[in-house]
C-alpha cells in the first residue's frame, strides 16, 4: 500500500492556497518527499502528514521554488528528535548545492548524505526501488520513478512438497532463499511470476521527453509538470523547460498511465479546474492536483 | 499613519495556523519588513499586504525561523518587477549571513545592500527613522524601534508676519528652511514645539533587557517575544534568551508603552488567548498577537 499526498501545487511563488509542488509518497512506515520549496513543512502539517520518517528528500533541480523549503525543514525535524541519517538525492550540482545548504542549515543531530542516483536506483524495505529519470528542464534535472514490487503467488503444495517448514514460508514469499535438507529453496521455486506492483512517477520540472514518458509507462500514477494552461502558451513552455497541461495528457496517454495529477500551475492560472477540459481531451483520466490531494494504492492484481 | 500587521507569530517552527513571527510596518507608502522567517511571502499575501514597497529587511538575528523565509522573498518581489535596491538590516554576522544567502538567492535584478545599523539610525522620507535596540537572546541579536516624528502647529500669523508666501508654507512645516527678503525664517519661527510622533518597537528574540525598556519607552505599540506562557518556565525562558507572557507584561508596564502585542509563540502554546491573563495582571492593556492582527496607528495630539 502507497499513499501519496500532494503538499503544494504551485510554480515560482507560493499563492495563500496554493504551496510550492511537492508530493510526499509512504509505504510500510517510510517515506520520500519529492522537492521542497518554501512552506513544505508547514504544508505537511496543513495536510495531516509527518515528517519523522523520512528516508530521503528528492530534489528535481536546484532552482529556489523547489528547495527554499530545506532548511526549515532540516531545523524542524532535528527539533522532533530525528538521530538517524537523511538521504538527500538531486541531479548535477547536489555537492555545491548542499555546500551552501549546510551553512544555512548549520549543525543537526543526524547525518544528510547527499546522494548521486546509481542506474540501480536506491533500494528500501520491502523492495521498493527509487530511481532517476533524466528530465528536459533549463537546467540539470531529474524526475523519480517509485516502485514497489510484488512477489508472485505462493504455491504452499510446492512448499510442503519441498520440505519447507511453514515458518519459513514468509522468508520464501519475501524473496529469500532458503537451505532446507541441503538444498536450497528459491522463491522462483515455490512462487509463480512477479504479479503487478505498484508505480508512482514525479515529474519535477520538465518539457516532455521520452525518457519521463518511458518511466511512466503503466504507472498507477503520475504527477507532472502542467506550468501553462492552454497551448497558445507552448512555445513559453518549451523556451522554460516546462509542459502545457495538454502536453502532459498527451505524455500520459502514450505511457499508459492509470491517474495523471497536473501540478506546478503558473501562478497566472487561477483556477486550473477551468482548464482541465484540455487536458482530458486527450486523456480523459487526467485530474487537477491540488494542495493536500491524496490517494492511498493498492496491489490490484488478485 | 502608520499600519502594523504581524504576519506570524510562532517560534521554532510554523505551525498550520501560525506562520513563523514577521511584522510589516507601512507608512506613506513605505514598508519596513521586521525578520523573514519562512512563509513569509505566503503570509503577507494571506495577510493581503504587498511587499513592493519594502524599504529595508530588519533582521533581529540570525536563527532559521527568522531568516528561512529570505531567499524565496527576494525571488519573489524580483519576479514582481523590483529593480530598485533593498536595504538589509541586522546585528553582528551581516556580512557573514548575507555572504551564504546571496549564493542561495542567485543573480537578482536589483541590489540588496547589507547595512550596519548606524548609532543614529536610519532615516526615512517624511523624517521617519530606524534605530536598532540591543536585545538579550543567546546570540548576537537586536530589535528595532520605528519613530515618525511630527512637527509641532503652524502658526499661520507668525508666518504672515515674517513675509512668508503661502505658497510655501508646506516647506517650513515639513521641516525646511527658507529665505525670505534675504532673512532665514526656520520650521522653529513658524511652528510649536514638537508633538507626539508615532512609535513602534518589535522586539525579535529576548529576555527582558534595558535596552529594550528604554527603547519602548512610551511607544504606541511594542511588539514583543513572548515565547513562554507560565511562570514556570521563567527559567527556561532565561536559558534560551526568551521571555514570559507575564515578563513582557512587566517590561511594557514599565515602559508604559500604549499597545503591547505578545508573539512568537513556543509550538506548545496551543492557545495564547488561554494565557492572556498572566499578562494582563500586570499590564491590562496586553493583547494576544495572531496572525494577520493589523493596527493603523494615527498621531493622537492635536
Amino acid at each position: 500500500m502507497v499513499t501519496v499526498t500532494l503538499l503544494g501545487t504551485a510554480a515560482t511563488m507560493p499563492l495563500p492556497d496554493r504551496a510550492l509542488t511537492t508530493a510526499l509518497l509512504s509505504w510500510e512506515g517510510h517515506s520520500l518527499l519529492f522537492d521542497c520549496g518554501e512552506g513544505t513543512q508547514a504544508a505537511a502539517m496543513r495536510a495531516g502528514v509527518g515528517l519523522s520518517r523520512l528516508e530521503a528528500v528528492c530534489l528535481t533541480h536546484y532552482h529556489g521554488d523547489h528547495v527554499f523549503g530545506l532548511p526549515g525543514l532540516l531545523q524542524t525535524i532535528a527539533c522532533q528528535g530525528r538521530t538517524r541519517p537523511l538521504l538527500l538525492a538531486g541531479p548535477k550540482g547536489l555537492e555545491n548545492f548542499w555546500a551552501v545548504m549546510r551553512l544555512l542549515a548549520g549543525p543537526l543531530p543526524y547525518q544528510v548524505i547527499p546522494v548521486d542516483m546509481p542506474a540501480e536506483g536506491l533500494w528500501f524495505e520491502g523492495g521498493a526501488t527509487l530511481t532517476a529519470v533524466p528530465t528536459k528542464h533549463r537546467v540539470p534535472s531529474q524526475g523519480y520513478c517509485f516502485q514497489l514490487p510484488r512477489a508472485g503467488r505462493f504455491d504452499p503444495d510446492k512448499a510442503r512438497a519441498l520440505g519447507v517448514p511453514v515458518r519459513d514460508w514468509k522468508k520464501l514469499q519475501q524473496g529469500e532463499s532458503l537451505t532446507v535438507n541441503g538444498r536450497t529453496v528459491a522463491p522462483g521455486d515455490v512462487c509463480g511470476p512477479a504479479r503487478r506492483g505498484i508505480k508512482v512517477v514525479f515529474s519535477g520540472d520538465t518539457a516532455p521527453c521520452p525518457a519521463l514518458e518511458e518511466a511512466a509507462r503503466g504507472a498507477d500514477l503520475l504527477i507532472c509538470d502542467a506550468t501553462y494552461d492552454t497551448e497558445e502558451l507552448a512555445p513559453e513552455a518549451a523556451r522554460y523547460g516546462h509542459s502545457t497541461f495538454r502536453q502532459t495528457a498527451a505524455l500520459a496517454a502514450r505511457a499508459q498511465v492509470r491517474r495523471l495529477w497536473l501540478a506546478h500551475y503558473s501562478p497566472r492560472i487561477e483556477d486550473p479546474e477551468a482548464a482541465l477540459p484540455l487536458a482530458q481531451a486527450v486523456f480523459p483520466a487526467a485530474e487537477c492536483g491540488f494542495d493536500g490531494k491524496a490517494v492511498t494504492l493498492r496491489f490490484t492484481e488478485t
